[in-house]
């Protein structure tokens, strides 16, 4: 039951076949938009409730703020509408009838208005009044909101033309504050990536030409695909007092003088659940980790012999009713008894190529011997996929069983991180070297070619022709530098900082 | 602590004012669109979580459609774009900048994209890709987005350029299988509204000429609102094959031939919070229903004499834990203890004005007595406002306390919808008369105007205008029917419908 494409014959192919297999999400008739189904939105709904209760448990507070932001707010900050400006989706009118009756866009607006790539400048104004003394700081707030930001070349849960995302916005009385702020919610994320959807990162600081448009540090954490490819998967950033200054954003200080705040942001996006995708499907289909799994257990009944249906159906009951009272990740188990009218074989391949954790098939036989045949997912292509287990043992181990996938694919996917990472480029002409090879998928979790960590001079204006003309970028800065001196991998010249070269999505 | 305007001396300036004393919601900048800030977006995380689960035990999923629509998508249906065409924002360009570098909208767009007003005609084109057989019906589905409609007078939670909301869309097999979904939903809202906002509706289908554009049947829960207008709260909609026939949604029947599918939507939305204010705000503030209030007790702690500080704060702690550890309605109740640095009356009051609905303080004199000065929010006005109750007494009675004043919230509201629905008008000129009169909100909850249960002849051509006229609307046909004969009261022609007459939100 092999995907058309596998990650060895086609990598970027097998990213769209694992998602149709899964029945994710697909390219809608709206250009350059998705449509994500329900398998999909049902992992972002549990990304959605484990990073809320995060954020919330750091005590920010949601709030929404409007789509449309005044083209006039955009110009406030130049490097920010800069960054932006080639792909805003532009509201100019709100008619599609004219007074003939012709359907044509009419009551064209005064101000045309922007459809939010990011709200940085209208929550800026929000903030505006809402802050007047140092006793109104920190604000701490963030949204779950659509985004809009016009891909030329769009692709799945990648690089949408609109996607969801969090955006946290905060204000502080200073820099230092800020800049913790953007740090702790860096580590929520890695949090996120490690703990909930078991992907290591790699995390840092961006190099300046890789910041967000306006901030003065953005950090990042930047999981390897099977691939070899980053994908940088959330971002945090230290805005100083640009924003402040354009939106003047002024507080009375503890001084009695007027002062700019200082401000952050932090966001993730259904990105991520193009990183789950690309960190453990395989070439059956998507493989999800249990903690944010819809189903972690999917029952499929065989009611192929008539007169025992009765009994399967009621032992399958059973089943799920024990289950269900059981708990994994302090949270109870989620199970789904598939009692729809298809045929058990092509249930239990439907929800293997969606990637439930746990799938079992209960029979006429299971019954007779009070067992249960498991199906493992992330053990598809080993001799321990299936196995059989008696009823009570299994409902008292579910919760661990659980518990020990969600490990398994953590280490498989960190061994992967740790492995290759090419630590041995020294100069310039061996990491061109290095990057005239593809990134493919090879046999073993072994992609040729991967994260580079090497070292570089920092200066942005030398490097940026050479990394394009490489088709590479610096992902980050890792925070754990080595301090050791060195030759600058683009440029030549002597180097001291440690950063990671890599392709990326 | 009165607020400026209060519902007798200024219906309209006191909605606003409840809504900034409640710190819930603020006009924004981006013209028309408001800013939902914490207080205002936990009522409403609160609202959907409630709904979510709804949605799900009728077995219906969530996904995600994109936000654009394209322009030819809205001349599918002909009824539909009408009702939408004069109210919409249109996407024309897909950049800000020109070549020469202009910040100028730029990019423009082969065919405009409206942003979406409802997704029906969006959704219609996914499901007629995903049916193609019987056994692919019923599709539910459900969405949770944010709308735009371009509103020439926005007010604040009720009519604004763009809301939240969520829009179920499902395609069955038969026609009546549509209508009982929408009638299904509609008693799902009928649930929410009672249950969760304490906010009695009536329930019925609206006139041909207050449907849905594009509908076959319109279904609606309309409550009361205390100067006496309704609020149309929540619609769900049969919308037979009209979408299907313009979006070919067709399937392969069980006699082996193509047929149109029958498609239904139902969406309730922000709109629901100005619902609840207007329900049960009173002249000190909001009040907020304990099953959706975000904190459904706050404790705010003495710290005047200093020397007492850490065993009041022990002691406040404590009850904290203890309350948390309590259940109210199944959940666990939700307590907040404010230990912010500011006075502790005008934390009081904070809390007050958002209507939570028990607030306790607690100073050195209560943790001498082991006892707790509690405020019930509903009782402001009454002796009962205050009571000194002991410690474990109140703890222990604390989701009882809840739970009675979820029932007293919901009793009085229906007593107030109860007693004014006038049922005593038989003639044109006696409706006439009677709505003569404004909306005012009248002390002892008994508006001047309110709805007026009477009869209708079913002729929508010949009522619209004079409805116009006086102002009012039709709000919809009780399903409880008396069957009787009597006079339209606008065209006074012979008739046997009942319907409720009203002014509207």
């Amino acid at each position: 039951m092999t995907l058309q494409n596998t990650r060895e014959s086609n990598y970027p192919e097998w990213f769209q076949n694992v998602i149709q297999a899964a029945d994710m999400a697909e390219i809608s008739a709206s250009p350059g938009c998705m449509v994500i189904k329900p398998w999909g939105y049902g992992i972002w709904e549990r990304i959605q409730r484990l990073l809320d209760e995060k954020i919330k448990e750091t005590e920010h507070e949601n709030c929404y703020f409007p789509i449309f932001i005044p083209l006039s707010f955009f110009k406030k900050e130049a490097e920010h509408v800069e960054g932006f400006a080639k792909e805003m989706a532009v509201v100019t009118h709100s008619r599609l009838v004219n007074q003939e009756g012709e359907l044509v866009p009419d009551g064209k607006l005064e101000e045309p208005l922007i459809v939010r790539p990011t709200s940085e400048t209208i929550i800026a104004d929000s903030f505006s009044k809402w802050i007047k003394s140092y006793r109104d700081l920190p604000v701490l707030i963030n949204q779950w909101a659509n985004v809009v930001r016009w891909e030329m070349r769009p692709r799945i849960f990648l690089r949408t033309r609109e996607f969801l995302w969090q955006e946290g916005h905060t204000a502080h009385e200073t820099l230092d504050e800020a800049e913790a702020e953007a740090k702790k919610m860096l580590n929520v994320y890695i949090d996120l990536a490690e703990n909930c959807l078991a992907m290591p990162v790699v995390s840092g600081q961006k190099p300046s030409h890789e910041k967000f448009a306006g901030a003065v540090n953005t950090y990042t954490v930047e999981p390897m695909m099977q691939d070899g490819r980053a994908l940088q998967a959330g971002t945090s950033h230290n805005l100083g007092d640009n924003f402040a200054k354009s939106a003047h954003i002024q507080f009375q200080g503890r001084d009695g003088k007027l002062h700019h705040a200082f401000t952050a942001s932090w966001g993730v996006s259904t990105r991520l659940i193009g990183g789950v995708i690309m960190s453990h499907a395989d070439d059956e289909g998507m493989v999800v980790p249990p903690v944010i799994a819809p189903h972690q257990v999917v029952i499929v009944p065989l009611y192929k012999d008539e007169s025992k249906r009765e009994a399967v159906a009621a032992y399958a009951e059973k089943l799920r009713t024990e289950l269900a009272a059981k708990t994994a990740f302090g949270e109870k188990v989620r199970v789904r008894l598939d009692n729809r009218s298809k045929e058990s074989v092509d249930k239990m391949w439907e929800w293997t190529r969606k990637g439930v954790p746990l799938i079992i098939e209960v029979g006429p036989r299971d019954l007779e011997k009070n067992a249960l045949m498991i199906r493992q997912r992330i053990d598809i292509n080993t001799d321990s996929w299936k196995s059989f287990v008696g009823f009570d043992e299994f409902v008292a181990s579910v919760g661990q069983r659980l518990e020990s996938i969600q490990s398994q694919m953590f280490n498989q996917a960190k061994k992967r991180l740790q492995d290759n990472i090419v630590m041995t480029i020294k100069t310039p002409a061996e990491l061109e070297k290095y990057f005239s090879n593809q990134n493919v998928w090879v046999e073993g979790s072994k992609p040729k070619v991967s994260f580079v960590r090497g070292k570089w001079c920092g200066d942005d204006a030398a490097t940026v022709d050479k990394l394009k003309e490489m088709k590479i970028t610096i992902r980050c800065i890792p925070f754990d530098q080595s301090g050791t001196e060195g030759i600058c991998l683009i440029t030549g010249r002597p180097a001291t900082l440690d950063v990671i070269y890599a392709r990326t999505y």
